[in-house]
């Protein structure tokens, strides 16, 4: 076929902004979608028709990662979608290991999404005796203490964190000397690792609040 | 005391940008642990430090608002606080149903610190028998079927999806017909409710995609 078969890596090593970032995953819940029906290719201007976005802002988008439409014949869907895995790094198994296994935690060992997508938890940990021993989708709820033996045998890239705030920079910080160098950090609290430490949080009652502040000013 | 008491609504009705909006719950929470230290004032420099932001991004976040530190005294933390509270309209109750009861919903049924900030979680929502007439934390989970019966008779503020991606859009539909005007969504779909709507997502799968992306960028 004559699309641009560009390999879709950061142009010239530029720096991507984190709202580029940001918009990467949602692209790749279209694409998948769009791969699903089998749609084989879009235009700019329909694929921002359904993601409600402007088809200029997918356009430059796409360029940080050297674009890849071809003028008139639009996005290779299948093409465009495996990219973009790989861009996220999807085509990498993930194993992650959650702290906490309580209803958050094991919200997140049972979110089927994540398997799709190279994530594999591999452990859960707590130290609540009830939980320990108990397995979650065929994943093993560890004591807490076992933590450091458990990372000498698996390696884990990310490590959730749903604890509570008292004890969420604690264990962070042992994960850290463990050899862990990402976060997914659901724990209402500011981690404050070192700077090549990856953070992502997730903070639910920021994201609540943001939503009260959009309700009251609207009302007010 | 001599600080400024300026009301903290937005100047001149401007429009306040969305990076500063998602910035208030932080100073919210930031200034909450202060005020539980017994903090009295703090200057936007110190304020700075602890929240490894600029000092001129906090001045001029809170100008949106009026500002109201004093040249040589800073800020005063209680009253700062409370206003920021307000803003975010905490002061009011947001009763909210949560639709879906499995390990994410009951994880917001079981979150503490939404009580402490207005959040009143009024009634879980699910299809499967086996959850309905359970509580948690002594919240009923009611059938979804008795939706419009309950709505009804409870106003609720906000209704939290934790449904599955299959089902989120019609739920929300419907609860748009039933008077819902404010949507807390975790279901990984786009909801396309009418613009009088808000809709406050939260998509786990695009936060950790994020994360993969940043590890995979800096490993390759």
């Amino acid at each position: 076929m004559g699309e641009k078969k560009v390999d879709m890596k950061p142009v010239n090593e530029k720096v991507i902004s984190p709202a580029v970032i940001k918009r990467l995953p949602r692209y790749y819940r279209y694409l998948g979608d769009l791969l699903k029906n089998d749609v084989v290719r879009i235009s700019s201007k329909e694929l921002s028709r359904k993601m409600n976005v402007t088809a200029s802002q997918i356009r430059q988008d796409l360029n940080n990662f050297g674009g890849f439409g071809q003028q008139g014949y639009g996005y290779n869907v299948e093409f465009l979608y495996n990219e973009m895995g790989r861009i996220l790094g999807l085509d990498k198994t993930n194993n992650i290991i959650i702290l906490g296994a309580g209803n958050l935690g094991q919200a997140l060992a049972n979110n089927q999404e994540f398997d799709n997508n190279g994530f594999k938890i591999i452990g859960l940990f707590d130290v609540n005796p009830r939980l320990i021993g108990m397995t979650v989708r065929g994943v093993e709820v560890y004591d807490i203490d076992a933590l450091g033996e458990f990372l000498a045998k698996h390696k884990a890239v990310i490590a959730a964190l749903t604890l509570p705030r008292s004890k969420a920079p604690k264990i962070a910080k042992e994960l850290v000397d463990l050899g862990v160098k990402a976060f997914w950090n659901f724990a209402p609290i500011d981690l404050n690792l070192p700077e090549d430490v990856l953070v992502e949080n997730v903070h639910l009652s920021e994201s609540i609040m943001t939503l009260s502040y959009r309700i009251h000013s609207i009302n007010s």
